[in-house]
């Protein structure tokens, strides 16, 4: 997937900065976590556990922020090692101190914990049964509706540890209003999800293209691809507002193309390799795949995804899939694939910031063309 | 209720500036409540409305946060008002210009706004029935467990109403803190009740007098008593965390003795003032009164409690109230309410701001000897 890049897009620094480091700080921001959680679970001005809910607590943040042994084996905490990839390139050529490493790092278990507070609570919302290989935390005995508290706890730890570890920077104003910004615009996404396509019911007509984007933008492009950037920025001094706002708009844009790939994974990608069978059609998601379906289909075909769309029975699914197959929606992917991948390489291109390039590339390089 | 106050008490400053506007304050408050509302539906850069979600925030606004007609008509939205009661207290003899009343309003909206967001996700977790005179949001048609994302997004306002009107305030971080810290405490203390009194199993050796404590200072008094006066403080340019940490000590203590209260009305109080039918015994609460009984009865006493709490049918709940009857638990509670007050007194009168001692008797004022 790396070599795939390479074709007109500069990678210089990144093998040097952003990866060359990645094994060390895979390694080290697990230590960050242990650190963090342990200064969590410590008796504050603010609080005095009792035993009971010490030891609740930390195992709610172990089943949930580093989401288990899944996602230690299976290398996920992207968004979180984001953070401190992105510093490493915008401080080209510095060595990084090791309490700017730790700093970064901070940073990028709060967008872990963001991340954590969400899903614990989508989980809940959509009934869901798994996550990350495990049973969703409020599956697990003695848990249940707790997990909503859990949830919030999850949120409030953000703020303990930006007020533990940033207090006294500059920027530490601006960070509050960064991750208030895009939990505010992640909870607003949720509600146009939720309220598109309420549970157990289908109207396919609300599944237009608009709607589509608007509930991806807002959902998952803020939090997942824009904060841990905007959180490097601030850490390196950036205050130009210009700057912060184009970067949102790239990062919005391939956070965009981020989830059409994962929609399109859901249906055409290999299970082995993507972890899990896709079932967005039995559920009835508001996909990439059914959107550009129902614009593209005839009356008969749009019949048939009606008929078919949101049903649990393995014939009734095939039948959506003949449709999407009729419509030649893997070369309809394709071609939306690479005019994402040119736009957004001329957007980056007008960045001017060289370093600012190169953190937007590599971000780029990691999901162009992903397969899982 | 306000008479019995003056032995001892010195209420003079209150009628004048405390309590002279409130007719005023009120509708006034109200009003601020539409222009917040009105700022919070319209797009911004950070989020663009369907017309759909525009009128799903309005309703869940209207339905939770000013609580209703039921709220509107019996004089609630005390926490919120008492922003404004003690800002005009700590500002004696000087008029408050209107931007002043507004911001004073707007931060007790924001009180409103966390008590929304906590009580909305409490009634899911509890599986209440209802909340202020109607079925609880969770129960609404069309709404389910959406409720759990409307939390989130009431918590989200409050971020966006403090950004909007105080971003250039010298006291704007302190804001952001205090709401954070405030929000961690209170949803530390809801953990606590969730884990000790988990639903459906009963063990009442976990009802102690300090596991009570606990959970009253930090899943009340936090937010209800010590929350809106240090809204005030920061507002009138207070910044020595001496005043802050002497403050809330006293108004943690209030903020216990009106859940003893509220407890001991639950049983004893007159239906048709309190307004409800108290079941805290057939739902097993931790309540004063069963912690007090616990703490007085016999063998035989205490065998009866144990098979009788916590139970649906009228003839046990009698049992319970018999033996809280034959422990005396009226008079124990009115001890405890004397004991109280003389102590909150005496704290009161260690301030040396006089203001600030007309703002905590003010408060005491209104809770001390309630009956509703």
């Amino acid at each position: 997937m790396a070599a795939s890049i390479a074709n007109g897009v500069n990678l210089k620094g990144i093998s040097e900065n952003g990866r060359g480091k990645a094994g060390g700080d895979r390694a080290n921001f697990l230590e960050v976590y242990d650190r963090l959680k342990r200064e969590l679970l410590v008796d504050s001005e603010a609080f005095r556990y009792t035993d009971d809910s010490r030891a609740w607590v930390e195992k709610m943040l172990d089943y949930n922020v580093p989401g288990g042994i899944y996602a230690y084996i299976h290398g996920k905490l992207n968004r979180g090692l984001s953070v401190i990839d992105s510093l490493r390139i915008l401080k080209a050529g510095v060595d990084l101190p090791d309490e700017e490493v730790f700093l970064g790092s901070a940073l990028g278990w709060c967008v872990e914990w963001l991340q954590a507070y969400f899903l614990v609570l989508d989980d809940i919302m959509d009934n869901s049964v798994t996550r990350r290989g495990q049973p969703c935390w409020f599956r697990v005995p003695k848990v249940g509706l707790i997990a909503v508290n859990d949830g919030v706890i999850l949120r409030t730890h953000i703020s303990r540890i930006l007020k533990s570890h940033f207090r006294n920077k500059p920027y530490y104003t601006d960070l509050l209003d960064l991750f208030n910004e895009v939990e505010y615009q992640t909870a607003a996404g949720q509600m146009l999800d939720l309220i598109t396509t309420p549970a157990g019911e289908v109207d396919l007509s609300k599944y237009t293209i608009e709607t589509y984007l608007r509930i991806v933008e807002f959902k998952t492009a803020y939090y997942s691809f824009y904060l841990p950037v905007a959180c490097a920025l601030f850490m390196v001094g950036e205050d130009d507002e210009k700057t912060f706002s184009s970067v949102k708009e790239i990062l919005v844009q391939m956070g965009t193309y981020f989830q059409a790939q994962d929609d399109f994974l859901d249906c055409y990608g290999a299970p082995e390799v993507i972890g899990k069978i896709g079932t967005d059609i039995e559920d009835t998601k508001c996909s990439w795949l059914i959107v550009q379906a129902l614009q593209r289909a005839n009356s008969e075909q749009k019949q048939c995804l009606k008929d078919n769309y949101g049903k649990a029975e393995h014939s009734l699914v095939l039948e959506v899939k003949k449709v999407y197959n009729e419509l030649e929606l893997q070369r309809v992917f394709l071609e939306y694939e690479q005019e994402s991948y040119s736009k957004l390489v001329s957007m980056i291109e007008e960045q001017e910031s060289e370093a600012l390039q190169v953190v937007l590339k590599s971000f780029l390089a990691k999901i162009y063309q992903r397969h899982k």
